[in-house]
Order: structure tokens, then sequence, then C-alpha cells
């Protein structure tokens, strides 16, 4: 077959691409708990339709993803086609920018998932490139390579707003435990080593004080035979009323666990937990409990990209009340307490008509043996 | 390859049989809400590895599903093979025995399902045709020739005890009204119209005294274009409480409507009821609801085999307390109502231990859409 132009060239086999995509964005998956507050990014490089370069970005100051490929790849990268789940950066920050790397390589096309989200940056990346001659093609894998880094989109579209995670384990009739305040073990342990999977993903976790006086938690990221992450822990406590012997403040971890207090928080109990070196944030109350849509934004502010809310039915409740949820994961057990005395998976009030309910989008079935894991977004208002 | 012997026979090819075996079922499927008192059963009859007749029982009074695979294959069934989900019956009842027929037609093997589960008839029809050289082979596709008809294995074999099939519809927070009692539409029309199928599987159908209050219902089996059963309706209103002019009772039906009422029913409404043809059945009640135990023993004894309690937190919950649900089925919409001042799906006390809890076993997940469903049974203590 006898390639005419450039955009038959793009066009010519849609299969094929998106295989070679759906590997760049397998690379990037090795990233996920180690980047932020960049994105995961995956790249290969294909020469006769063989991968001869794979790389992903492994964490903030290391070479981005495409550098890696290229670098992989060696003298094999020139004249080949460069796949890269996210549009290569064009400007030098940590780490000098990507176009240059690819145009001194010599790469002949370019693949890119997504563009760039970065108001300041998109297209720009994209535009030099084809600038310069290089073929370029954007949209291969979309919706997956989008899906990749949701929590960094939403972020950056959002005046660093975090992308909110909700996780809660109940019954099946929507109990978070039996009114002696028992919940060990609603979920199995298939399902609990999942949690620490999104300890690992995310970059701050949030617990009610509730949850650390009932389970005394250390909410580290604790994987078989893996280097997870312990995230950025942060406990609701608005009166500041827990125990600064809690294990989340004296166990060693990588990670810092803060206290978000009211300006109701006694000064003396505040005074006795900065002597410890725990920082305290203070923020504004909302019927009780500390506003989360304020905690989202002081934490954005920090560079906090994901956020991982573990309730608590009042948690739960208050985080859906916000409307700081973005994505939902629901572990439910085949089991029912066959009452309503226990904890409610979320405690407050509810809306007068069924209407009015908050509906999830995609929703998603998974299953960790008996249990069952639903995940769906909050419907955007 | 030579046949050796019989067992080599009946031995040769799993896969082959099983296929057979599963066709039979298929068709004991088309019979599913018409059977009742008797079992769904489905017959495929096969002559050089093809089938050659088919058949599945349709009603009581009518042909066993046997007969009429052997008169659809006529002639051909000399020299054949039958294979029959349930075993085939030796003794006459509205109609003659099927082991005759059997014989008569010359069927050289016969592949069975499941056993007879009914401890007077069990094995006596096997036994009767290997006694006549007939090659019988039992437990082609054991379980779900089982599963088919769970409900009549478990009405046999539990001295006529319903087999019963708890549903209800909720939020993922386990709520079925909010708390104005708003309940249009929890779920999606799918998930609707596959409840319909399910009144049309069951016999009886039961509902407590606030759903007719709430919603007015007719109970009815509505599906387009199928000759759907409606099931006997049965209200549960100790206090005999609900308008006679309720839709369940007025409106045009194959079924009866009947109200379980205790003793403390008021008289001269039991008189108006009655007087109107409206059956009433007085039980003893448990905890202010009639015990629901005492009316599936009362139904099981009139001939219902298997029973939907659609709930209501509080007939969910009496259901579950008095341990007599075989089979749950959760409807679960993709919404949150975000509060727990609605009604719960369990309305009542629970247990104080986690460990307590009601656990399901063999959960299955289908989809509706957006909607979840979840199956499983009750482990039975």
């Amino acid at each position: 077959m006898k390639i005419k132009n450039q955009t038959d060239v793009l066009m010519m086999d849609e299969t094929t691409h998106n295989s070679f995509m759906e590997q760049a964005i397998c690379l990037a998956e090795q990233g996920r708990g180690y980047t932020a507050p960049n994105p995961m990014v995956g790249a290969v490089v294909v020469k006769n339709n063989q991968v001869v370069g794979q790389g992903w970005h492994k964490g903030p100051g290391l070479a981005h993803a495409e550098v890696n490929a290229i670098d992989d790849a060696g003298d094999l990268a020139r004249g080949s086609d460069l796949y890269v789940t996210l549009e290569p950066c064009n400007h030098t920050g940590r780490t000098p920018p990507c176009t240059e790397k690819i145009l001194r390589a010599g790469i002949r096309r370019v693949f890119v998932g997504t563009e760039d989200p970065n108001p300041f940056v998109a297209g720009g990346g994209i535009k030099f490139l084809k600038e310069r001659g290089v073929a370029v093609k954007v949209g291969i894998c979309r919706r997956a390579s989008e899906t990749l880094i949701e929590d960094f989109i939403w972020y950056v579209k959002n005046d660093k707003q975090p992308f909110v995670v909700l996780k809660c384990a109940a019954t099946l009739d929507g109990q978070l435990a039996t009114r002696t305040g028992d919940s060990k073990w609603i979920t199995n342990e298939a399902s609990r080593k999942y949690v620490h999977r999104l300890r690992h993903w995310v970059d701050a976790i949030v617990v009610g004080a509730g949850t650390i006086r009932a389970d005394n938690p250390s909410l580290t990221t604790r994987i078989e035979n893996f280097d997870g992450r312990d995230p950025l822990r942060v406990i609701l406590d608005a009166q500041l009323s827990i125990d600064p012997d809690s294990q989340v403040f004296t166990q060693q971890s990588s990670a810092k666990t803060m206290v978000a207090i009211s300006r109701r928080a006694d000064p003396e109990r505040c005074a006795l937990f900065k002597h410890r070196g725990i920082e305290l944030l203070v923020l504004p109350e909302k019927e009780g409990i500390i506003d989360l849509a304020c905690l989202g934004e002081a934490l954005g502010q920090r560079g906090v990209v994901s956020l991982l809310i573990e309730g608590g039915g009042r948690v739960v409740h208050s985080a859906l009340a916000a409307g700081v949820v973005n994505k939902i994961y629901l572990f439910f057990a085949p089991k029912l307490l066959g009452g309503n005395d226990g904890v409610p998976m979320c405690r407050g009030r509810g809306p007068e008509l069924m209407n009015d309910a908050l509906g999830l989008s995609q929703v998603e079935v998974e299953r960790f043996d008996n249990d069952i894991l639903i995940k769906g977004y909050l419907k955007q208002n």
C-alpha cells in the first residue's frame, strides 16, 4: 500500500493504534500512586509495528514517560512513532521539555491520548511539534487516557479542587456497624486489600474522629510485596477530642497526620498537639462537622490532587451534602443486619423526594470474592 | 469405537449429555409460572445425536414433559435416548405414569437431571425402569436441574413450607423511600419489568398494609405480549385497617386477594370484608405484625409452593427475623438519598455483633441497565 499523505498515514489502522496506546496506558498505570502532583503518563516507541521502547513517569522530578521511552529505544527511535497517553510538555519544569527530546530523537509521528488539561499548557506541545513537521494525531483511546488521569484533569480544570473519592463498606441493608458499633469485619480480606490500593493511589485520606476512637486505625498503606505510599492523613475533629496517642499519630510512617479542627477546639489541647509536632488545620464548621468543601480547598492548595474520604456515617452524609464527591466506591458485604439500629451509611437528613436523590453515573460492579464493589461517579449538577 | 457394556454407554461423552440436558432445562423453563403445584420439567428425545422430540410440562392436569417429548418424537422414539430434568413418575396421578410410556415407546436409555425429592416417590421411577432393562443415568447437570425446581424441592422436603423469596428495591444507602414516603421510582423500568416476571413465577405474593396504603398497587402480573399469571395476593393487616376499596380488591384478576389478620381485628370490619367476598386468614401476631412463619405454614397447606414477599421495611425485618426467607432479590438503584431519615430496608432491631449478621450464599449480581440486582440465598442455620 502506498501512503499518499500525512492524513492517510495517521488514519491507517485504528486497531493497531489503539493497541499501542493501550500498552502506553498500562505502562502509565505502573506509576499509579507515585507521580503526584504530576499525572501518570505512559509511552511506547514503535518501529515497523514493533514496540522498541517503553517508558512511564515514575515520580515528580524524575524523567517524563516520553523521555524514558525514547531512551529505552536508543538509536531505534529515529524515524519511529511515539505513542504517549498525554500531550508532551513544551516547557521547562523540573525537567527539560519533552517536545525537544522528541525532535532531537527524530520521531516521525506522535500519537497522543489526550491534550494537557492545564490551561496554560494546553495544545502547546502538539502545536510545537506540528509546526516542526512532526505528524501528530490526538485522541487515540481518548476516554481511557482521560480516565487514567481523571483526578489530575479535575484538579487542573477546577482551580486546584481535589478529586474526591468516597469509600464506604456496608451491609446490604446499608449499615456500617451494628448498634454496639461493631464493624469488624463487614467486608472480606480481598476488599480490604483493595482499600489499601486505594490508599496508595491517593494523596490524602480523610476520616472522622469517630473512626479513630472506634477502630484506632493506622490508615497506612499495607500491601504485601509492594512498596505502597502512605497518604497524608487528615482527621476531622472540630473539638480536637481525640487521643494524641492514637496509632495514627504515634506509628512510623512516611506521611504526616493532620487534624482539621474548628475555632471551638480547646487552646490547651491545641498546644499539646502542636507540641508533639502534629499539624492542626483550623477550618469552618458546617452542621457540627468540619466543612469538607473548605477542607478540600485547603488540601488542594497544598498539592493534594486526589482525596479519599473513608466514612463514617456522618462524614459520608456531610461529604455528599457538601457536593464535593466525584467518585464513590461502595463495598457491600453479602450480609444483612436485618435491622436499622446500627450505624447507617449516611447519617443525616435526606431529601423529600426520590427524584432528588443523588444519582450515580457510569456505574460499574466488581466482585471481590463474595463482596460486591459498586463504583460510580456522582453527577455534577 | 466399540461399546462394551452399559456403563461405557452411559459414560461416553459428558459434554454431549450436558448439552442435551441443558436443552431439556430450557424447555422446562417454558413452564415457569404455570405448573404449580407441580414442578417444571423438560425433556428431549435424542436419536443419532439429534433431538427428535421436545416437551415440557405445561400445567397441572396436563401431560408430563416426557410424554410430550415422546409424542413429539413419534415413531423415532423407538431405540432413542430420553433426557429429562426430573425423575419420571411411576404412579398414576392426574395422568398415567411416565415410566410406562417410556417402556412402551421403546426408549433405550434415560438420562435424568435429579431424583424426585418426594419421599414417597423418590427413586421409584428410576428403579422401575432399571428393572425392566432400560439404562438409566442420574445426575446429568444435577445442580442446574435442582436449581430449576428449588422451590418444589424445598416444599416437598420441608413438610409443605413454601419457598420464600424476599424482594426489595432500595437506594444504595439502603432506603426504600424518602422521609415523606416517596418511592416512585427508586428502580428503573427494566427492574420493574423483572419484578412482574417474579410475580408470574410465584404462587403467592405477600405485602404489608403499609404498601397498600402508600401505593395502592394492583399486585398483578403485567408483562407485555405475555400471558402472565397473577399470584394469590396476601395482605398483612393485623387490625384490618386497609380500605376494602383498595385496587388490590376491586380490580379484575384471575387470582384472589386475601387478608391475613389477627384476633385484634374489629369483627364489624371483618364482616364487611367477608360480605364482599374477601377471604380473611386469622393468624397469630409477633411483635405487632402477622407471624410470617405461621402465614407460610397456612399458605403451604393450601398448595402455595413459592411465596414472594415484597417489603416494606417492617415486613422485610419481620421476614428476616422469622427465619423464613430462602432467597433474596435486592434491587439497588444507582442512587443515594444521602440521609437516614427515609424508610430503611429493614425496620427493626438488629444484632449486637457483625458476626451475627445474616449471610447470603451463592451471591449473584445482575444488571438491569444501571440498576443492580443482588441475588443470594440465606444460609439455613
